[in-house]
């Protein structure tokens, strides 16, 4: 996630960070060189005189707008709800934990490291990376053999917790109506972790990624000789121009479509994994937090 | 279901998977004869030239958009909530593992095999395919003659899931409290069972596909005249192009419309039903657990 | 509810139900006449030429575009609401019905007929149809004076309902926690009443048809005039085809708005309330169901 | 509100209610002026020829579209939101009036009576309007002094309903659990309330409406320079044809906006008020009801 | 936040607030003069013609159109679902009130105030503004030392009311489910809180706004060239005009994607946390509250 600078408009012109630039540099470089190409031989391919003019392309430009505002919306409505399961995974996070501190009269400590550790098994198994350093530092040890070698670690701590409520009930230190409230407080982890699972393993159509693709690819390899006749040895300039627009948006849906990846633009789910932690821990009065993650050049991973 | 193979820009080119090519390409093959003889007469029909220029056809875009722009996203939006709703037979089957596991004493095994069984059931029904083999496989013989010749069989196995709680209570082993919390769950699974009747039994209005195919292939059909003046021996190219972008959002939109059926696109429904039952295997502990799923040619079912 | 046959491609140009062809061919022809007098007449009228080109259509394009993409959208959202409400009854119906058996040991019959009667009133009431045969098939004869001239029936059931929950609680035969689940589930039956009664009550903006409807009418009687100079003779054609497009949105987007109504593509309350009824009896063990409903002529009412 | 007549194609060209065309028609008659004016100078202004063609507008649509389309759907999803809030009303006060009867066994009529007035109470505050007719009618006369003076009237009711839900517990004469569940249906007339609130009293950001005006006006003004050269004496028509389309958008968009005031298209409160009132009065068996609200010249207000 | 002062017609088009006018200024000044040095060397550049047309901007169109579309309504949708928190911070707030009133027999007006103390701190929170003064205001003494140095002081009043929940619940003064249900609406401020930290700290990717911005730039910066031609001496009064439209689309998208900042159209934080407080105050019975807000210039802070 990049964490904006608010450049004022003359700068945000040339800030570096963010442009997708780079990334869609060599496909641009391509088209350029073509264009050139198209003015050097005036359009003739083969000796041939490709008549074309901009009216097929105006045309186009209706499945084509159509094609690039849907992926663009379903790539960002993919990341949006993302970002909500994550808040979700903080509100449920702290209802849990007060409801533990104000239905049982227990050493919260351990229930809230649980529900920390839950947050990071989640982060761990969206992203593939190892969860054991996080799960080790927050759960106690003899549950971790349980844990070993799970496809879902997440599943087995929020099983944890739900054990630690039944006993807890079961020795009449909480009451059954308010042991059902924290359930739900649980059950909405729950949903949010099955949640993210559904963005994660359940791509876009790929279809419409493929289909985009090959419509904005032939209309910018052919739009140099549509644009030849009208504007001449302006047609390089334009014809990048115009698909710098096109490939960005491809680019930056491609991104925010899988908003758990470490692409610039991805969501900053190790800065948001630390952040719950840290507020479940100030609930219970802790003063001695893990730091604030700090953006690493406007950068939040 | 495509699973992404993430090709570089080129390559994503000519992918096979997912191109729909395929599939429309004995339209695109009419189209394409239809212009090329459009410009051996030179827009002559029966020796009289048809006059037409690419006006009417931007007009016409209005409609095109609107009808193209609606087809795909109301279509998406069928299939986004179907995902939906499968997310919701995992997370409300989880929580009521969960809260069976943490409410009761009872032994879960039989109670969460009637989930996976609700599952499958489930996925049986919106494919119309054999459910025999998973019921037997998961429930209990003596449930099964209940199950014969229903017209929902997964509302059955609902209705008994809803006994074995009614049992436990009566029996005093569960807090009613706990046992409407439980019951609660049980109620996701109906609600997310009825949310995919929706879907496959009520198609989107047929009007808007029958008006949409036929302007789409009107337009197509008459472009050649249109474009042959200005673009020349370019025609037959440029027409297959916006074909090929007006039929794939059209062939595109046909398929996900209905996300419970076996194309290419539509949801890997069996894929979802293991893997719901794996996971509600492993919250109870178990380890010997049915493979994931694996794409068979990038492709899962 | 048109059940969508799926017609080939080739089939699909030349399918009779929901076309929408009849509906507005009065106004095609009129269009048509209109631009072969403009034709014949060389665009003059009273011997004064008038001097129009495409240019200003194109700029009333934005705000047509506007007009018939938002009346389209929101009478969709209007038509899918209405559909997710009457599965709401379905489910609420379902959860009620489980629910009565699982929490109660009363028979449930009764009970069960009156969720079907609900969903029977709802339906006449939606459709100003006669209620009686089905309340008299499905309600006990002692309720039904008090029926008798309500302006919603369909309350007075659900209060029915309640009573008998009420006696069953007052009686100790159902614990006060699952009669208040119980109650949640009438409670989602009253929601999905009221939620009908709002789409039906509630017409969209009534100046939105009337300015749609000008803008384009005045768009096509005035097109004529503004393609003849480019494309000549085939002035008429285009100008149906863009009158089709235009009308055709308009006329479907008319007849779903109003879901409840019974014209082709409305929504196939009574095909549904057959179905609710089947599914309740069914989750009794019930056996002998009333019949599928099954389209006439691709046609469920 | 306007009650849709219906009319046919034909008729619904010179139908008069709901047209807002006495509404934008001073603005109509500038922009026409202005075309004539321009018509008859030839375009030139202190005999200097203005150099425009229909070029720019077409670029400047863009903007254009953007911001009547969003200005259009973001007031039509606030006058619709407003109306699923009084239909949330309408389900919660029929909800609390059911749980009353079937969760105690008080009599009913003052407490129902009282939800009655909590509609009333919002209506008159979101109009403006004297509240006291109304309240006086359906209220005990030992609540009214605390009513007076109040900022929401409405909340008061609430408070009110609220401790006699209260006293009822404290007698022992309703379960705390169906007290908690009657308390929820009161929690949700207090958000539909809330809901209202928020519609009415923070508008769409004023920016909007400012720039799209200028936007509007600007682009109206200069357009029959830019159409003069192509289209001559048809000028003024099209720039009104043009004018009215997007004027009209705008007035619609004014009008519906802040949905709870008293013009044509604006929800009918009052109508509304009185059918929940019937509505909770019939549901006690109540024949004597108020009479159905009637359209007077199609409009319910 | 800029109350609406409903202007008619033609004062809207001189309005001061609310026009960015000022903001963009600077800009529009460079695209003004560079379009006048276009004029002035005939769109030569070093000598050498600049030979552009409009076709290739109304290609550039598409893109444009999808970019400043989504990031419109992508701002807008952040500022309204803000503003609906704050609407849900003012409906659990009432709710919570008023159970505490109905559901104990306890003084309400420290529990009152420690949920008016918590509207303010979020706002602080989110404004990073100095909470103490509100904070003394409002809570008891005893409390305040708890609160120093806390990342989210909310959250510890949050803890504090749910602790005074659990006396009151152990001191048997509240019925358990009563106390469940109270514990809700505290959830449903945390969750206000939680989304409103979301909105707050997670910006639209920022890549969205470099794109747009340097594409809205090059598209201006170019213009000139591309419509000398077609316009000639208008080119500067057309270009800027473009620009305008453009300009105010970005600023606007710009200011209210950050709704909790102070900007003109930003959501007014202090009058609406000072209109709960009175509402809760209001609830209890209090005559002597805080005045209303009043707009300082049309404009609520």
């Amino acid at each position: 996630m990049i964490v904006r600078p608010r450049p004022n408009w003359l700068r945000m012109l040339f800030v570096r960070r963010g442009s997708l630039l780079l990334q869609i540099l060599p496909q641009l470089l391509v088209i350029f060189a073509i264009s050139i190409g198209v003015v050097i031989f005036h359009g003739e391919l083969l000796n041939r005189k490709i008549t074309l003019t901009a009216v097929p392309f105006s045309l186009v430009g209706v499945a084509l707008a159509i094609f690039l505002g849907f992926r663009n919306s379903a790539s960002y409505d993919r990341y949006w709800e993302a970002r909500k399961l994550w808040g979700k995974l903080l509100t449920d996070g702290r209802n849990a934990a007060r409801q533990w501190v104000s239905f049982t009269r227990e050493d919260p400590r351990a229930f809230v490291q649980g529900l920390a550790a839950f947050v990071h098994a989640t982060r761990h198994q969206l992203r593939n990376t190892d969860p054991w350093p996080d799960l080790q530092r927050l759960l106690p040890p003899e549950l971790l053999p349980r844990l070993a070698e799970r496809r879902t670690p997440a599943l087995q701590i929020l099983m944890w917790l739900a054990e630690r409520l039944r006993d807890t009930r079961e020795a009449g230190r909480i009451d059954p109506i308010l042991a059902a409230e924290l359930d739900r407080s649980l059950g909405g982890l729950n949903d949010a972790l099955g949640g993210c699972e559904r963005i994660a393993y359940t791509p876009l159509p790929f279809t419409y990624s493929v289909i985009l693709h090959r419509t904005v690819y032939i209309y910018c390899l052919m739009l140099p000789f549509g644009l030849l006749d009208a504007i001449g040895v302006m047609t390089p300039l334009m014809v990048t121009f115009v698909a710098y627009t096109f490939f960005a948006i491809e680019a930056l849906s491609d991104e925010i479509e899988e908003p758990f990846g470490t692409m610039p633009n991805d969501l900053a789910l190790n800065a948001m994994a630390i952040t719950i932690e840290a507020a479940l821990l100030e609930m219970l009065g802790e003063r001695n937090l893990p730091p604030k993650p700090q953006p690493v050049n406007c950068f939040l991973d």
